[in-house]
C-alpha cells in the first residue's frame, strides 16, 4: 500500500496571514484541512461565513469568540463547533494558538 | 438559524479508556469526531486500523508512532496523517496530550 510520509513537521509548514493578526500553517487531506493557528493580541477576525463546518480548539490563550450572535470567552478546554454557513467572529484578548478543523477542505486556505 | 449551543467545554465530556492508558473525550458532529486524547506513560496502543482518516496532533509528550511501517518519535509540532484503513501503533514514551480528529464518524466512540 503506499501512502505519503505520514508524518507532518509544522517547521516545513509556510505560515500564512489570513486575516490581519491571524497566521496559518494548513495541512489538507482529500476531505479535511487542519490548520495550526497563531494569533496576536488584539487581532480581530471580522464575521463572516463559510460552507465548511468549523471546530476551532483552543490551545492556548484567551479568544473571544462569537457564533451566530452567542458570545464566549474561549480558552484550552473549550471547543467551538461552528456549523457549515454560520456566521462567526473572534478577538483575541491575548496571544493565542488554536487548531482548527474544517470539512470539506479549505481550497482557500491552500497556498 | 437554530444551533445547538457552540461551545463545548472538555470538562462536561466524561473521558473514556478506549485502550489501557488512553484516555479520551469525544466531541461528534454530522461528519468528524474530535478526540482530545490523555496517554498514560509507557501505554501501547496495539496495530489497528479503522475506515476513517485520522490526523493525530501532538500536544506535548513524546508518542512514538508506527503508520504503515513507518516509525517516528512525535512531539508538538508533529501533526501524523493516516488514511482509511492503513495500521498504525503508537508507545507513549512519556504522559501525552493529543488532539485526534476523525472523518467519518467514529460511532464506536460514542459513548
Amino acid at each position: 500500500m503506499h501512502i505519503m510520509n505520514p508524518f507532518v513537521l509544522l517547521t516545513d509548514i509556510s505560515e500564512n496571514e489570513i486575516f490581519p493578526g491571524f497566521f496559518g500553517k494548513f495541512i489538507h487531506t482529500e476531505t479535511l484541512t487542519i490548520g495550526h493557528i497563531r494569533i496576536a493580541e488584539g487581532a480581530i477576525l471580522p464575521e463572516h461565513h463559510h460552507p465548511q463546518q468549523q471546530i476551532t480548539n483552543v490551545l492556548s490563550g484567551k479568544l473571544k469568540m462569537t457564533i451566530n450572535g452567542k458570545t464566549k470567552v474561549c480558552t484550552p478546554g473549550i471547543s467551538v463547533v461552528i456549523p457549515p454557513n454560520v456566521p462567526h467572529s473572534a478577538v483575541a484578548l491575548t496571544p493565542c494558538l488554536a487548531l482548527d478543523v474544517f470539512h470539506p477542505v479549505r481550497e482557500d486556505y491552500k497556498f
